[in-house]
């Protein structure tokens, strides 16, 4: 089981979070936490073994912490998310073999795409694709998208190289529900064709980005980021193929943080106790 | 103040450890622990703020810990060491600018070595070197050590690129106080000429490992390890040189966790709560 | 079109080479060299816009090349695969994906493996996947997928976590065809479980190494390797898990660099000319 | 003897080249070449065994390439370099290790701060130290480091976290010959205080940047970059601390690919031939 805390620090919280996980006979096996002193918050993901009162925990908990805790009791930390895609394979094949494999610690509901190209492959894998062509109206081609989410429970929204910009009013709709890979190593290169702008200024090292999605294009807290080496004999193609690498597993390694719940966001920013 | 604790686990140990301290008035401002299941072990590393009774603390830890509990507490954390070298510089010079700085976290009482090309370098930096040359008869080269970081008070021998093999006798009189830097990625290529064995083995990729030392030879509880890239166009001289700039990096780092307390050893492994 | 040399050096084969290309109109895209002087040996890779007398090219290039000069002339890289497996998914369902997108720089002709754990996974990309269940009678077995083989054309044997030793015999009928990706950073934990190897020696980095498989288990020409960070904390299902990324990558890294015609094999060693 | 060369792409190039060095006797040890196929650029650096006629060698390689070529010849790659500091020793300590031992590829003239800090440890490697210290009149500043430079032999100034914004004038004396170390992953937190920027946005890796100053704060040609893994835990000075070690790796290894006349520099971008 599971137990994630987020809430106002005060002297002798391990110790009275500890102690009621003790005395109420939960034995701990992995404890993590974090203070940030400048925001004065205590961050605590616990994984306990579950032989005690679940039932009452939560309350129990709440009394001992200060007022305005978010706690997060998590049984089975098995979640939902939906894939949002446009052409290109590589995320969403990863995720399609994980989840057909059982070890992405979430089950894919369905695959959204506003072209064809990857249907093919989530109908191999059994799981539904439904394609919502981005004509001039965004706003019907949000609602579109919208609706097919309705017919679904989800925890998450994960965008796999889907290609379109969404709106605000699309984004408030799922705050912090929505996780992008964004092929740079932001804040270089936010926007449109990052390589492209990583080629013209001849950088060393080019990246990917993982990160809840905000009204701020690219500006989300940033779960995880990695890097490769680059060249001057790197192309912008070269770039963009050897970039889907990182993609895939940038992408991967997020979600993995995300499903067993070991990223807290605040301030636009995470804290990922692993 | 740092705490650090070693002992059987059981049931509730951080429970009564972070209420004792809290109990107290201590402050923790960081705590780390792992427990080794398979071992039945527990390891803790606190920050504390010390606002408390320091005197008794041990006393009173030591009533609420497993009988034959390790426990430090060291108000000041800073070291005494004492290097050993040969001829090659890069990582004696490497601890000689940062114990200049005082940014090695232990201070160098002197530096011993078995050729003279060292003397100047550490000379300029006002630290004593010895030279002990290695003559046919081993037990007195190593006796003629031994005297002298007789005359000093010290934590920890360093090996900073020392190219002899010491003794039973002499590991002995120091159990897990010698730290080497050995050039490969332990326990690939132990023994004599790494890199010529890397290079006749085709590796891609080369790497350093800083150990405790230990009877068998380079078969010490790990440190700190890192690699980095080779491919054909390395020749052995090639390898030498590239391997100088990990080696300094990875001793460096293993100084640090040594000298900040973060290293536990058992079962001729670390454990490192950073 | 891509042109691969390998033969005894001497002074002036750059420009003879590069001299006979222009003088035929052939331009020169990239051109990557290599000379091993302790073996005496030139290692060059070309990639040049056809635009000349390609029936004869090998011949006048052996005019001007030493005896011996092993020259080969790709006009279409796409090799032909024979992929074996066990029980683990994560190398072969990678394979898969790019054989479907036809980014593996090869095709997948059949799937042999011993468990029929990954047949559904074939199936669904209408690859051929056969059963060859390992009985005590090792030569029979091996027998079995030699028959499969002799059904296909290909140019290598993949062991994409193929559990099983091959004998002497299986081993010299393909030679320098067959790779393998290995669970550890050779020569560091040859043989059978290399992550509780790993583990019982407390190591901080794990491994996987992609190599031709020659009679000497795990000894062969070592192709590409990675490294990921490993720590106390890891148990070895942790790192199993956490390896199969590793291996995934280096194998189709691996794959990606003899595909393309960059690895040269010489000293159970390998030139990769990237 | 390093041979660098840089001119116009043509067909035939390497050929030429490779032919004229066959005719003359010189023995190709190391070739590496780069064609920008967009800016129809060809680079080439060449080692070679000088046997030949030297003195003509220049003249005879002009002949047979395009106009305006930049030929440069170096029988002796040393470099000569003045480096400027604030307070932070760890890029000069580097430095100065290395010129001690000759290790750095080139031989430092003197050392200019704006502060007295660094002073001691220079002379304690007796290399010679100028206080100038930074008064309100800019223009005056620059103009006694310029007075200083003057007394001195030097191919490059090397900013080794040197804290104040140079003119465009004192940048334009000196044009490609400036090199920076730049805290941060370059274009990303350009400008002041980067640690701070990369801190408040959250990101999971900070990096260091050594490039050539142009009169663009933070926006020359990139040489070498490098980043280090970053998370929740660090604070402000933690990054700072951690930055240290990898901004000191950066610039060696920019500063080695520099003085090995391995950077080649165009369209406000490098090539760099290993």
């Amino acid at each position: 089981m599971i137990i994630v805390i987020q809430c106002t620090d005060r002297v002798g919280l391990v110790a009275a979070i500890s102690g009621l996980l003790a005395q109420q006979q939960f034995n701990i096996t992995s404890m993590h936490e974090h203070v940030d002193n400048t925001a004065n918050l205590f961050f605590m993901r616990l994984e306990v073994n579950k032989t005690g009162d679940v039932e009452g925990l939560e309350e129990n908990l709440r009394e001992i912490l200060p007022a305005g805790a978010i706690i997060k009791i998590n049984p089975l930390p098995e979640k939902k998310i939906i894939v949002l895609v446009t052409k290109e394979y590589h995320c969403l094949a990863d995720i399609l073999v994980r989840n057909y494999f059982k070890t992405l610690g979430a089950s894919v509901q369905c695959v959204i795409g506003n072209h064809q190209t990857l249907q093919d492959i989530c109908l191999r894998f059994d799981v539904p694709f439904y394609l919502v062509e981005a004509t001039g109206d965004k706003a019907a081609f949000e609602q579109n998208i919208v609706n097919i989410t309705e017919k679904y429970e989800f925890d998450h929204l994960v965008l796999a190289k889907f290609m379109r910009i969404l709106s605000h009013d699309f984004v408030s709709r799922f705050p912090m529900q929505i996780i992008n890979i964004h092929h740079s190593f932001l804040p270089a290169f936010a926007g449109a064709s990052p390589y492209r702008q990583a080629y013209e200024r001849g950088v060393k090292l080019i990246g990917a980005t993982a990160h809840y999605v905000t009204d701020e294009l690219d500006e989300g807290p940033i779960i995880a980021q990695q890097i490769i080496p680059a060249d001057h004999s790197l192309t912008v193609p070269d770039m963009v193929k050897a970039g889907k690498e990182i993609e895939t597993a940038v992408l991967a390694r997020a979600l993995k943080l995300v499903f067993d719940d070991r990223v807290f966001v605040y301030k636009n920013k995470t804290v990922v106790l692993e």
